[in-house]
């Protein structure tokens, strides 16, 4: 899933997002909260409207953002209160005020709110956390009033194996639409967290999707795949596009050396997409170089491409059963050591 | 003629342009010059390959920009001395070098190099510019050795009339494929230089294309029509567009503007581009306020969309003789404030 956290995949139109076979975006409930508010978008009759996307989206709860960029004022089994990024402002969001606000905005996939521990967190700290977001999830089922909207619950629980499992058996009896796998990705080892996953993944019920937050990495959806993930979204094919950086067949690449002064050929031989097969290496560095917005939105399309490109090759590896050799051969190529 | 200074028009790609129906670009020879060097755009088989625009081209001299923006060190007869505002370095061009280098950028029009005398600037000094851009023109026309590249000589004078058509005259017998008309626009008053226009324009050769440069507000490219003037060419639509303005059938908007955050009715209604069709004006003042690239991207489309439709409507009234009664229309009308 393309993220448009603030109800915009960052320099790339929604016509361009369809051609790239974009099914599903992600948008964050803690932005749109903030800016222009939940009750605009409502009143816009929700975000496909305010957006112009006729596809699905998900909007995640806010709990991670309130927890990581916020000024966390205060977390209570009632709820938390935090201070806007923006402003300042002082808000307090209960599990139920947060299932309004998505509500409000009208995606398809909602999220319940959570409470997301930092790493490293005590297991004790965890435990909590592990508690309260299944109480939390809870209370979202109960206050959810849009049968239109599938809602998530969200497996927690850190890096400890009985923790995550305990998460996992306390969602599972509340009938909710799907999973997500919260609390990796921030900041622990890469190996750690598959290791964790090898364990958590395969626990979650096989007939619900499993969706692994804030991942995005090449190597890491390939491998959480592998392991029985369904769902990804991550800011970095366009972050990293802004930055003048390009996921490749060949590895990752950064468009400001100048080792592409003069070259005239593709940024990746290997890609169809419209900028691989429209512009240069050498015309992309110096756009990249002028700092100008074209740059970024050529890069961005193509680092979003790359990856819609690779999960529907695996899919496709899934349908044929050839997953394993489609891995295997992934391992060994030299984009292997994008994650 | 949408501006791509540095080879990009900024903020839309060559394929929405080319759906824009824009016809001809232009690009900057002071800028690539600099950035990415000509020799580079040379080796990438020229501008249209280079930046991936099959259509037409028109490369300015740089004159404009070597007596506006750089710190010009040295005119004289021969040539024109100057640091680059990039990093300061020294470069001399004689109308000669000027030339080679718009061959190597290989645009399909190209100016000669002139001398742009500020505004407001004596008679004396305003003379000199016309001779010495008129013994230019000659030795560009000279130097030109590219027989598919039209070369432009560009008549000075200042607001005086008289040397205005000594300019003319100077450059009538050199046979140059058309006319570009500068040192307008600097400063002056509208009315002033539309004053001294309606004596310009009709004194050059009507068989040849009449060139204003660097104007672009929709009131004066209409007024300048009615003079007799054929092409122009203006940052305004991206430029504005980047700090949320918008041109409309009602007048400027800055969408910035409270007024928009619960209006969602397009942009323009009376516009016909892919940003009026599918986004709203509160949606629009959504990005601009959260300086989301889109906002200034769905402006920059609309805006070029605004001009090339209008001069679209100005050629079919020309062709069917009622361009009198289009010209008197849009005076009466709300946008003709915007000059």
């Amino acid at each position: 899933m393309p993220v448009g956290t603030r109800a915009t995949v960052k320099g790339v139109t929604t016509p361009q997002l369809r051609e790239l076979g974009a099914d599903v975006l992600l948008a964050n409930t803690y932005h749109l909260f903030l800016r222009p508010g939940s009750d605009i978008v409502r009143d816009a009759g929700g975000l496909h409207a305010f957006m112009n996307w006729d596809r699905a989206i998900l909007t995640d709860s806010g709990g991670f953002q309130v927890f990581s960029l916020a000024d966390t004022l205060k977390v209570s089994d009632e709820g938390v209160e935090f201070r806007s990024i923006l402003d300042g402002s002082r808000h307090r969001w209960t599990p139920e005020d947060n299932v309004q606000i998505q509500n409000d905005l009208g995606a398809d996939i909602i999220m319940q709110l959570d409470e997301c521990p930092p790493y490293p967190a005590d297991k004790d700290r965890v435990a909590t956390a592990v508690r309260r977001s299944a109480e939390w999830a809870a209370r979202c089922k109960a206050a959810h009033r849009r049968q239109d909207q599938a809602l998530f619950g969200i497996v927690q629980g850190g890096v400890y194996d009985d923790l995550r499992l305990e998460s996992i058996e306390r969602l599972v009896g509340l009938e909710l639409s799907g999973f997500g796998i919260g609390g990796y990705s921030v900041g622990e080892p890469h190996e750690l967290m598959l290791e964790s996953l090898s364990v958590v993944a395969p626990a979650i019920p096989a007939d619900k999707p499993r969706y692994l937050m804030g991942v995005g990495n090449p190597t890491s959806i390939l491998e959480a795949v592998a392991l029985g993930v369904d769902m990804f979204d991550c800011v970095l094919p366009t972050r990293t596009a802004r930055t003048g950086t390009a996921f490749s067949s060949a590895g990752r690449m950064n468009l400001r050396n100048a080792q592409y002064a003069r070259d005239f050929g593709p940024l990746d031989p290997q890609c169809t997409c419209s900028t691989c097969t429209q512009y240069s290496r050498a015309y992309l560095r110096h756009l990249v170089t002028m700092k100008e917005m074209l740059g970024a939105i050529l890069l961005s399309v193509h680092n979003l491409h790359f990856l819609l490109d690779l999960t529907a090759r695996a899919r496709e590896a899934i349908e044929v059963n050839t997953y394993g050799e489609f891995l295997s051969a992934w391992r060994a190529s030299p984009a292997a050591n994008d994650y």
